[in-house]
């Protein structure tokens, strides 16, 4: 059932390609066209560390040939008969997932991320209407349901657009579920200021948020923390203190871990939250199964929680926020054409903080 | 700064005392009055597992003499001049806690239990203001800070209230603040059904839900829970399966752990919530730190929190809930003179489901 169609983009065959730089630029089969589906040019795609842990394997073998990529915003050029959302024309976006059962109670609820019958990521995956495998975003042209290309508004570029489409909603899922600029939830603390943790802080300042606490390990992103969106920066150093607690003792209303090391003390967080107050976690662990200090949460009366990516309608709001309110992201520019390059800048901790791969520049 | 007074009541020197059935009747010495207090006639005193705990130094060496009893419901007797809630003459209640900083921003959010200079017990405590030590209600007389003694509403026998000011509310507080009976907090779980759990079907019933689960090892006690409030009833057998899983996927609102052994399948509950449901522990487990799937907690979107007893206003609230709704609890009226065997009974696991110890009968 797939396509007789070929696409271009950077295929990966190895577990090895972002160490090497091997991606190599080849053609590759779309799934088949269908009436739910959209297609797409690509004028950019975010680099997500998910590109990263899949083509390496480090998630389990991937299905190969392998083209990663899944913060996609294109040009629509092609809508099947039953999407009724978008033009051609307009722009679109894609995220981490690009297919759902769309018939369980938790689609219903527009929690297609949350998919009681299990998602389809946008690479990586196989659609499950047999109309052949996902490929990303590392390419020129995209096409996959229509139900997941979210319209981006005028007055957000492209390139600002792409990295939100997965890093960005990942964190602002939970900021928003979990009330942040509420009057109960002014207080908010963001694990980690990396790629996704950038758009925490301005996500949190852009909603409301009147204390907004970056978290770090060392003090040397205090600065640009504070550019961002911050209010303050509490350098955790060598976990064997907990300045946090020091600080913010029962104060924290919410505070997002997007750090994966097995060794965060997720018992100094929640002694930092005050009763009913949440710390969500965003990155899986690299050990699946971490220990928690039930104590701590008895006596604290808080909640250790997950969150994850985000449903097309969360993404829409989410843009339509980032459009109004224009946060300070930091996203660099990279060229298609260097993809493998800004693959191993990317595995070296280079960006400050989201690289974005350009067609055609 | 003790009183030179005397009060009457079973102490506990030893810390077998709950299998030999040996505390003895005799005089302690109990705090002080001074003009923050209020004295009480005790009516009655409920039986919780945490006076076994603390009797046989299960928590550590407790402080003896020690009386223990912290679900006091009697007739006050004498107030100090800085208290003005209550009057000589009415009903009065003391839970779990009978003492807190009162100056710090949990205490001035009405958050008492969750005090940020540490709480003092209703025994086995010290006042800090140097006016003596905490004793319970196995006992004829209580005193101490009038702050945490409640009104007992009209039309609440004193010995349902009684198990209800720790008991009751350690499960009360929990369902009420993550919104148990709101209309996206319908279906709710109450994980034990012993004691607490008996108290949780009654009130998850009280505060509205229209699907109360209970969730028990074995399936003796589906009737009783049914009888209690219960909608439905899950046997989780020997742990292997996972049948609440299988009928409640991602559907639960909101479930509450009463259990403390140390197997507990957390990950089976986690995913049975929808995204930002919670399971709330309210008993430590054996092992303080706990492990939690992050994988399911993430792919949930749940949380997994806890709770700690409750403050007077909370216990207030509750109290007149329970005059209004006249929830169906069970409980068995021991007499105080048998506190020795009803403590054996309780060490046994014979209560259905909760003892209050009479005085006067």
């Amino acid at each position: 059932m797939s396509s007789s169609e070929k696409f271009e983009g950077w295929v990966s065959m190895n577990d090895d390609d972002h160490q090497k730089g091997t991606m190599e630029w080849k053609e590759y089969t779309p799934k088949n066209f269908t009436d739910d589906d959209v297609q797409m040019d690509i004028i950019c795609c975010g680099i997500c560390y998910s590109d990263i842990s899949t083509m390496s394997a480090g998630w389990g073998p991937p299905i190969r040939p392998l083209v990663v990529g899944h913060e996609i915003v294109g040009t629509i050029t092609k809508v099947g008969k039953n999407v009724k959302h978008v033009k051609e024309g307009e722009r679109g976006g894609v995220g981490a997932q690009s297919d759902s059962c769309r018939s369980c109670h938790m689609c219903d609820q527009q929690l297609e991320s949350y998919c009681a019958n299990g998602m389809t990521g946008t690479y990586n995956g196989k659609y499950t209407n047999g109309s052949g495998n996902s490929f990303g975003g590392y390419a020129t042209k995209w096409r996959g349901p229509g139900h997941f290309v979210i319209p981006v508004p005028d007055g957000l570029e492209s390139h600002v657009a792409a990295p939100l489409m997965c890093g960005g909603v990942t964190i602002y899922s939970p900021l928003k579920r979990y009330g942040c600029g509420n009057p109960d939830v002014q207080t908010v603390g963001i694990v980690g200021i990396g790629g996704i943790g950038a758009f925490g802080l301005a996500f949190a300042k852009a909603l409301g948020a009147k204390n907004v606490v970056a978290i770090g390990h060392s003090p040397n992103k205090k600065d640009v923390a504070m550019e961002l969106g911050a209010t303050d920066y509490i350098s955790t150093g060598d976990g064997k203190t907990n300045p946090l607690l020091e600080k913010y003792h029962k104060k924290m209303d919410l505070i997002i871990v997007t750090a994966n090391n097995a060794d965060q003390r997720y018992d100094y967080l929640v002694q930092s939250l005050r009763p009913g107050g949440h710390v969500i976690a965003i990155a899986v662990p690299e050990k699946p199964v971490m220990p928690i200090p039930m104590g701590a949460i008895l006596f604290s009366g808080g909640n250790i929680g997950g969150s994850a990516i985000g449903a097309p309608s969360q993404i829409a709001e989410m843009l339509q926020l980032a459009a109004d309110k224009k946060p300070n992201f930091m996203i660099q520019k990279r060229k298609m054409s260097e993809a493998n390059q800004a693959v191993q800048d990317m595995v070296a901790g280079k960006p400050r903080f989201r690289y974005c791969l350009i067609n055609g520049e």
